[in-house]
This record gives structure tokens, sequence and C-alpha cells, in this order.
């Protein structure tokens, strides 16, 4: 399918964080600024505002590695897939989209939230952390991540929806802060998934 | 912060899957179709083709329950969470992005195709399917679930990285295996997880 640029030349592009699925921008690209992407691996634009070519980050450091480019049903519009070097939002903000119901939380957005807080934990331990103390005891995190996985067993065989929920989400939480202990993500068995997939 | 809709009084919706993060559609609104969508708790658009206000799925039934409003820093483009009743595209597919690299796997998109798959074959058992296996088989999904928790600690513990992704994508796989098998997702643990932010 061939792109379908707009009475300005330019294409929308959705710009969504590669590894957590956040929408990180919403911006524009004409035929140049896409030649440039394909040319060099990272997110080229079209400032509206400024009317120039707009490498992203190329100012800040802030640029973004595109590891995939979609297009829609109809061609106008693109699905950028990034890799972030930084924050997307002129703020420094992580995501441009921080107004608004920016604080109701979506389930697709619960893991991305606790690697980051996890690492955030890792870089400025906290008095008093649970987490903490996980990270700085490996042979804890790991009783726990096997003490929990038995409890969501055992929940899913006799116990209510909510337990199984709280159960399961006992696991993730353990699992992610045994990974982090070893200054490890999910990420990695995320690819591994992706590449079992026939 | 006010919402500044373009030059014909509309304004870029990127909607996104509330569950999954997949990004669906990017589509537009007006002021007219946010007071709809606002009143009714489902995404209103305008339709630049047919120049008219577009209840989204009013005719295939698909409608979009929005879960989540929020703008972007300079508050000229809006990002709709919501809950879709069935496929965002015209075309059937589930996603509109479905044309360029859409085969081209991202990390955040592992969890939820592996949900839909599971969910999938619970429907349509396939002989020889060891997720079949595990759907049928509560003990054993219970046992696997227990054994990959052991064996990611010892990974983590003293084996490579690469051993470490393949445990904890073996923990991840039953997990999710485990819950299908009693009709549930890890969407519930996904919540509890966000409940518990502070």
């Amino acid at each position: 399918m061939e792109i379908r640029f707009d009475e300005h030349g330019l294409v929308p592009v959705v710009i969504q964080d590669w590894n957590t699925g956040e929408v990180l921008t919403l911006a524009y690209a004409n035929e140049e600024a896409l030649a440039r992407t394909r040319e060099t691996g990272e997110l080229h634009l079209w400032s509206r505002s400024r009317q120039e070519l707009w490498h992203k980050g190329a100012t800040s450091g802030n640029v973004q590695k595109v590891r995939a480019l979609r297009l829609d049903c109809d061609g106008d519009a693109l699905l950028a897939l990034v890799e972030p070097a930084g924050p997307a939002c002129h703020t420094g903000a992580r995501t441009c989209f921080h107004n608004g119901e920016a604080d109701v939380f979506a389930p697709h957005e619960a893991i991305p939230y606790l690697t980051r807080t996890m690492a955030d934990r890792a870089a400025n331990p906290t008095e008093g952390s649970y987490t903490n103390e996980l990270l700085s005891n490996p042979q804890l995190a790991g009783e726990k991540v096997e003490e929990e996985a038995e409890e969501v067993v055992r929940a899913v065989r006799e116990e209510s929806d909510e337990r199984v929920d709280e159960e399961a989400a006992d696991v993730l939480y353990h699992l992610l802060a045994l990974l982090q202990g070893r200054g490890h993500t999910i990420g990695g068995a995320q690819e591994v998934l992706n590449g079992r997939r026939r």
C-alpha cells in the first residue's frame, strides 16, 4: 500500500514506544522525512510550526530509533514503533500525552510502570522500601517468586477471581523484582515469546 | 489545558486499546463528537470522508467504550483509551495499522498476542497443541507454573541472560495458560498492580 499524503504533503505519525506500548507523540512527516528515517534508522519528522525537517532529538539527544513502521488501512496514517533515548516530550515528560486523564492507569501500563519504578528504586534506594529489600536480597526475591507461584496455583484451583488476580499480581511483581535485582527487565522474555510465534 | 482544534474545527484522536495498549486507529473529532463521547461514554468521531458525526461501531456493533481521554502537551492531539467491542478496522482487522511492518512484533505485543492465542485455543482446541494440554489439565498447568518459577530463580542466580529470558518467558507463558484454564486473563492482575500505585 502507498502512503497517501494530505494536501500539505504530510502524513500523521503516531509514535509508540517499542518496549512499553506507550503512545509518546502524534507528529507529522513528509516524503523527505520518511526517506531520512529509512536512511538513518532514526525518526525524522516535519515540524509544522517551524516548517522544517525535524530530526527528533537532534538537539536534546533524545533520538528515537525506529524498529517498525506500519501503515493504516487507508494509507493516510503511520504508526512508528520506536526506542526512545530519553523523554519524548519537550517538557521533559516521558510522553506528550500527560494532560487530562493521565492518572487513570490502563492495564497495559502496569508492567511498564512497575519496571520503571523498580529501576528507579535500584538507582535511588529508599529506606523501608519492600522493593529495595527484594533488590538487595536475591535469595529473598527468589523465595518469594516460588512462594507466590504456589499461591497463584492454589488460588486458581480453589479461590475467588479477586484472589486469583491478587496472587497473579504478586507473581508478576516479585518476578520483575527478581529480574531487576540482576539489572534485567521482562523485555527479554517478551522477545523470547515473540520469537516463539509460529 | 484547552483543546486546540485545527482550521477545520477538528482534533486528531489516537485510539488505543485500554487493555493491550495496541494502537487501533487514528481518527478525528470535532467539539460535537467530544460532547457526545462524554455524554454516552462511547467514542464519537467526525468522519472527514462522509462529513458527518460518526458513532464508532454504530453500524457494526463494534462500539468503543472510552476509559480515559488524554491531551498532549500543546493541546492539539487526543489519546482515547478504549475498550473495543470488536475489531476496530472496517476490514475486520483488530487494528487499522495492519500494513507495512505489522509482522515485526514489539515486546509490548507479546502478552496481548499470547492472551488472544490462548483464548482462541480454548474456543478451538487443536490436536497436539501443548497449550490445549495445559488448558484441559489445570493440575499440569499448576505444576508447570511452580516448576518454571523454580527454574527462573535458578537462572537468575547462576545462568546466562539468555537463559534468564527463556525461563522468565516460560513463567509468563504457563501463568497465562493457568489463568486461561479458568477462563481468566492477566488483565485483572494488571489492574491490581495499578491499584497498588502510591
